[in-house]
């Protein structure tokens, strides 16, 4: 399509820093902002990528909902554990300084948790476990939010007329020897609402069965689908397990980090008193060697994976996946290749190159995206 | 229907615990197993009640396979963590073992979590979560088993023709202060096999999307569902989800303890040596406390509870329920009228009653369960 570019992977890293420092934030938060939404563009994962940059996470800076300048702080901590503060800060970033803390526990203490209210969107929420597979750990990268009185757009629990929850991601990654590692990234909904965008975007229907109007009738059309069905969808499809997921998710971020508390009397968004107003996270790092010899589990880890793509195939099918398999291989082929950005994209970075002064080294792309 | 009886909740846990003492089991992994089963039929969980106590855990004790006298070992120990030898035993009695473990741990360090290879069915897996609340500690329970060259029965990966995966579970809770706690106990499949065989007993046709016959064809009659269908179900509304957790539930299960190793080159279910051959079970507990106090906890629990119940209904439904909520409902109900229990159910105690000469104390049901 006119408008389509292509940009490789670190040319479009250094600008999103580069952004990101002129929007207001110090070079390191920065910098680990731009690695998580390159990551995502890089893995294929284009909903949670550079699109949000202008739209998301610079408009709400721009709004004084996300402070630039904020700095995490601990608020308690075990050797095991902490509950962070996020300061309202870029969800971005601060999701990468509580994964960090999360490994640093766990490689002096075996396991590390850590629950952070007061933070905004986290982008992609497989960043966080990648990167604890980086030093060989197993991850875990969460993040919740719960609307006590309802959202406009959100996940409808089993049986109510509102959205209630946010997609609430689930991501976990496992190491492995020889091949890609297990990464598994999904939200709790059937899809999550980045995509039902996306599609609208691209001028394109979504299947019957992802989600509802705001009256709560089955849609099709991204334009009008605000309401999301939990994973499983309907009660008789099992779609109470979504939703029983999508609590758990909100309980480890927001109700272990006291993003979901009691004194928000005065806010009409409340319910006895309790509100959460910001997005939670929760990550967690865990040696393997707590359990097993390390090596000796990347090599069963890599045997699982085998035995998977080796399996009889479905009719028409030719290759099994498992969790991370596709988005690694479309990394490889973008650091490769560059990054296709679709053209609304590109006219986003743009108008951000022109408004914060930053080059934008793009190339015009052979193909669509 | 005929047969039908009602049978209070301590005569029947007195009844199966002097059936597995005759069994072979001693005293006090027999009391464990049998409050197991009872609790699922007091919970309303009658598909992991005591209908399986003759077809399948006296039957296998019968058989060999499970070794009634077996204790539990454990092979690698950290303060956090255990990886244990089930020994081949009663995976009711060694699951609580397990738990117990985990618990301990919990309470000493903050955290436990105990990964137990070389058992068999463990039952309902919400069990072993239900004993963490006991201690007002966030508890979880995992039960996995993986096919290496594919299984007549249980959960086909996304885009493969054979089942490779069992329904592997998952079982979260978290403690409540005035409501009843959550308590999420879902297969990753969109049903357990359990329910499938159930609705055999009992005449009923499956809802079209759960199964596939041993063709891989989609399959209503629970006589030739042998083929599950992962959570989410196809591909395009989400079922790599429900597939991408079972593997999750599996590596913590199998992939942690070690079940899933080397070493099986002659058995010819094995994959490059590798193989599963027994149960594997994860049991995590985790004190509230590492993060926040936790009265201050529970009573946030119960505010997001009381948030969903007071949320506006999807027309026709007059209540929204909450994991686990339905199950306390019943068992309060089950704790003062007794368990129903089917005919087919009943002529299997009774068979027992007389087999090891262990008096059932059975009342006759008023109307149908």
């Amino acid at each position: 399509m006119e408008g389509n570019a292509i940009i490789q992977a670190d040319a479009l890293r250094a600008f999103v820093a580069a952004v990101f420092e002129r929007a207001g934030l110090a070079p390191g938060p920065a910098s680990d902002a731009a690695d998580v939404l390159v990551w995502a563009n890089l893995r294929g994962v284009d909903t949670h990528g550079v699109r949000n940059l202008k739209p998301l996470y610079i408009n709400l800076i721009d709004q004084g909902r996300i402070d630039a300048r904020a700095r995490c702080t601990v608020e308690y901590e075990t050797p095991l554990t902490a509950r962070v503060d996020g300061g309202g800060g870029l969800g971005l970033a601060n999701a990468c300084w509580g994964m960090r803390l999360a490994m640093e526990k766990a490689r002096q203490s075996g396991i590390g948790l850590v629950a952070m209210r007061h933070s905004h969107h986290f982008g992609a929420a497989g960043y966080y476990p990648w990167m604890a597979l980086q030093q060989d750990l197993i991850g875990i990268g969460l993040t919740g939010r719960f609307a006590a009185r309802g959202a406009e757009i959100g996940v409808v629990p089993t049986f109510a007329a509102v959205p209630m929850f946010s997609t609430n991601p689930i991501s976990i990654a496992f190491p492995t020897a020889e091949e890609p590692p297990f990464l598994l990234d999904m939200a709790t909904s059937i899809t999550p609402y980045n995509r039902v965008k996306m599609y609208q975007e691209l001028g394109r229907i979504l299947p019957l069965g992802w989600g509802m109007d705001d009256q709560g009738q089955p849609a099709t059309d991204p334009a009008v689908v605000r309401r999301l069905y939990p994973l499983g969808g309907s009660r008789e499809m099992g779609g109470h397990k979504g939703y029983g997921l999508a609590m758990v998710v909100e309980v480890l971020c927001a109700g272990l980090s006291g993003e979901w508390c009691d004194g928000h009397d005065e806010d009409d968004r409340c319910f006895e008193g309790y509100a959460q107003t910001h997005d939670a996270h929760f990550f967690g790092a865990i040696r393997v060697d707590l359990f097993r010899p390390l090596e000796e589990f990347k090599r069963s880890m890599d045997a699982m994976i085998r035995a998977l793509h080796a399996a009889p195939k479905e009719p028409g099918q030719e290759r099994i996946y498992v969790a991370g398999e596709i988005e690694h291989e479309t990394e490889q082929e973008r650091r490769r290749k560059g990054i296709p950005l679709p053209a609304n994209v590109v006219a986003d970075l743009q108008e951000l190159s022109r408004r914060f002064d930053v080059p934008l080294a793009l190339g015009e792309a052979k193909a669509g995206p």
